[in-house]
């Protein structure tokens, strides 16, 4: 097994505020698997968690590492710039914040960029030159 | 397709450094997808890409949102307590910040967390309870 990532965990300061709007994006929620202080969503080929930032901070020992927020950029790639459209405007009407709406790219695809409500920085891409398996998943060349 | 994760990009201070860093730590570069600005790694399910923090705030327009780094966790999970100590160890062989080093977990599972030399908090994790595919993906109950 090569190296890889399984999960990222966003640290939230409502956890179920945070998995409400999740849901109403379209994350298919584990109940299973999730508790009330933590959230697992199957996001495609990855496990989606949202945890209070506090928690999460302290179990890592992250107080001194997180300054702030940034850095990490999560991406849904869709099939169309239909779609593209469609996701923005979804979480633009569940009170997402639009930071750059939907257009073409310098690198030949189309997409936009919003934030959360805890500054959580997402980009919804549609990208020409890159086959979308059909859980969202992606397959580079080597 | 329900709403998903295709790819995480981490901004970095140097794209050639911390795509050296990646490789050496076990993650597949595709050579194919990849230019001097921007590097793509096949994480498993997931694809991890590398990018200059300045262009991507830049092309987010999320100069106002990125106030430091934090509120993200990568998570890799691995298939036993003896593999999670090999990552850690390795991680710290090429430089990375252990902030905790792997133990027992109160969740019953078994992890430890490092930082690349971005700021960006790795957590590497064994959990029984959960099932690992080859890929490095999971597979939550509903």
């Amino acid at each position: 097994m090569t190296a890889h990532v399984s999960l990222i965990t966003l640290g939230v300061a409502d956890v179920a505020a945070a998995t409400a709007f999740y849901q109403a994006l379209g994350f298919r929620l584990s109940k299973a698997a999730s508790q009330p202080e933590v959230s697992f969503f199957q996001a495609g080929p990855l496990v989606l968690a949202l945890w209070g930032r506090e928690a999460q901070e302290h179990d890592a020992q992250a107080q001194a590492l997180w300054t702030g927020n940034g850095g990490v950029a999560i991406a849904q790639n869709l099939a169309s710039e239909q779609e593209v459209d469609a996701m923005m405007a979804r979480a633009e009407a569940l009170g997402a914040t639009i930071l750059r709406p939907a257009a073409k790219t310098f690198w030949g695809g189309y997409n936009g960029y919003f934030a959360d409500s805890d500054s959580h920085l997402w980009e919804v891409a549609y990208n020409p030159f890159w086959t979308l398996n059909p859980d969202g998943s992606v397959d580079l060349p080597d």
